[in-house]
């Protein structure tokens, strides 16, 4: 049967409810439940691992036998696994709910197929109300779901010729004020903020997100990777959030344990060692370049080795968006040929179309 | 008095003339010849360095005591030098010329001060008439006449992170076929097109410029600049024009001697040396950077030492255009502070007023 005017109501407040919840190991999810004549009988929302999951907080507002041939109305489709919690798709059949409503379908393989037990035992389903919305609430988490990881953004500022600095070390004064307001709102969206030690110990960095002179409400947890230790006093310590250290060079297993963490979203800032390495391991989901106007040669380089050879295993990025801010110019791009490709066999890869002819006789490209 | 409907025409035709002759060590410059009732009597223009000026090429057209009572409608305020040929003021004066309506005011110290002597002699002048338009044509002679040397255009082609090249030294395919036919184009519109002897023995280019597979009408005269010899079979000994060679890293004599053999604007093409001490010199009036969306890391560095030693050296520049090209980005910049503030002394710079101000704290600057 169609979704009516009523149920609709009762996703958009679902929604609402989800948006509640935080952002973690699991995804952000609310429920409504509706008698018969489309009275909201109860409302809950999921609030992390180890919680109670939505449809569940919900049910157990009401007296039982309250929810007999109710409507569920929830944002991701009803579990069908027995965790921390069983399963959802038995609590409403259990509660002899008649009819549920969601929005999105659960991507997760263990997760899924509540819709199908929900359907073999006489409830009506109806499935993508709002999807879209609900897709946008929980995307990070969808994101880490698909990646297996968190989504990792690699930042870093150059001059147009490539350094981060010049020849002594001097930096300040790169990128402009609006560029760098930019990447502190970035920041802010961001769940996690990673450093290597070398950076830590160079340029002590607070590593919050601030919006002129206050803090963003919302503040990454710093994560500082390499082998070196961090001072006592590094002003990293005084972040609203204890930073996680992690004493190694193995991003994979850093970005497991973060995952594992629920974060779902990781915001690299340096130094160029750190991010090099990113970029090399094919971890760089999302790259934002901050180009500023200057020319200063030398030896800082913004970006060290990266792993290419020669020039068929080029980095190809996909360019999303050139950003004028101020004088400076950013760049938003990611992988041109997406994360799983990377780890294809190279033949593969030279066999793939190019959307360019490149015929330019070699001899040329010197000064092409 | 005012200018008129046929002294207008007229210097609309004089333009046309002045377009025909060549660029040059001397200006463009074309001159109509009206009787008093406004018939054109004869037309001139200026060939080159060593003939006749457009005046008098026109004057020489008519038969003796023709000019009588006659307007000169001139492109270029009438010389008031004697070189190789006398001043074109005395030439009207003597051939009897009444008026003079002229677009653009000569900038020559030594060649300048001809309108005065005009009107001294009692001849009407008007000055100003389509100046924007004759200006445009003989705008590489103005710049040059204004810099005392050729106007020196740098280009380079880079990944995003400020590679000319793989660790191998390929470099083919760093940027598309959009942004190498753009470069081909620019080089069509210059009088000569320097590269140093490293990349002439490295890349063996042809250095003309190309429209597809043929030629551009006009082609720059190739340029070899530094101490290594040319081999006799390089494909640059087989371009339209003889190569000039300078084995010499004096950037300031090859561009003195450039500017003697008429060259006004030279198109640096590189390498990466060569394009260095250009910009280290403060030698480049434009920059082109043609920016590959694709990170390659190593060291085949686009630009190499450029004098900085601190951020308060760094060559700063203003973009005048992001222009898309394909996939790639080309930045047209010119220096933030124009060339002659270059030589200024450093203090000097140090205090000039910035239009951003640069506040945030050393400390955070390696993760601005």
């Amino acid at each position: 049967m169609a979704v009516n005017e009523t149920e609709r109501r009762a996703m958009t407040r679902a929604l609402e409810l989800a948006a509640l919840g935080p952002r973690g190991v699991n995804p952000q999810v609310g429920a409504v439940i509706l008698s018969p004549d489309g009275t909201v009988l109860s409302e809950g929302w999921h609030r992390g691992a180890g919680t109670p999951h939505a449809e569940v907080d919900a049910l157990s507002k009401l007296a039982p036998g309250a929810a007999q041939g109710a409507t569920a109305v929830v944002t991701l489709e009803p579990c069908n696994h027995t965790g921390r919690t069983g399963p959802c798709a038995l609590a409403l059949i259990d509660a002899g709910v008649a009819r549920v409503v969601y929005a999105l379908d659960d991507p997760g393989e263990v997760s899924g197929g509540g819709a199908e037990r929900l359907r073999a035992a006489g409830v009506s389903v109806d499935a993508g109300e709002q999807a879209r919305t609900a897709r946008a609430v929980i995307d990070g988490w969808l994101t880490a779901q698909r990646l297996g990881r968190p989504h990792v953004t690699v930042k870093w500022a150059q001059s147009l010729d490539g350094r981060a600095a010049a020849s002594d070390g001097t930096s300040q004064w790169i990128t402009g004020p609006v560029a760098r307001a930019d990447v502190h709102r970035r920041r802010s969206l961001a769940d996690a903020i990673a450093v290597g030690t070398g950076t830590v110990l160079a340029d002590d960095p607070a590593l919050t997100a601030r919006d002129g002179a206050t803090l963003y409400a919302h503040q990454p947890v710093p994560v500082v990777i390499g082998a070196r230790s961090t001072p006592v006093d590094a002003a990293i310590r005084r972040h609203p959030h204890p930073p996680i250290f992690h004493a190694t060079h193995d991003l994979s297993a850093v970005l497991g344990d973060l995952h594992e963490r629920g974060i779902q979203s990781v915001f690299v800032e340096g130094g160029p060692t750190l991010a090099s390495a990113f970029v090399a391991a094919g971890l760089a989901d999302r790259v934002l370049v901050y180009l500023a106007p200057v020319l200063l040669g030398g030896d800082r380089l913004a970006l060290t080795d990266v792993g290419v050879a020669s020039i068929a295993d080029a980095h190809r990025l996909t360019i999303d968006e050139w950003v004028p801010l101020g004088v400076d110019l950013l760049a938003v791009a990611r992988p041109a040929l997406g994360i799983e490709s990377r780890a294809e066999p190279r033949t593969e890869r030279a066999s793939e179309p190019r959307t360019e002819a490149r015929t330019e006789p070699r001899t040329e490209e010197g000064v092409a």
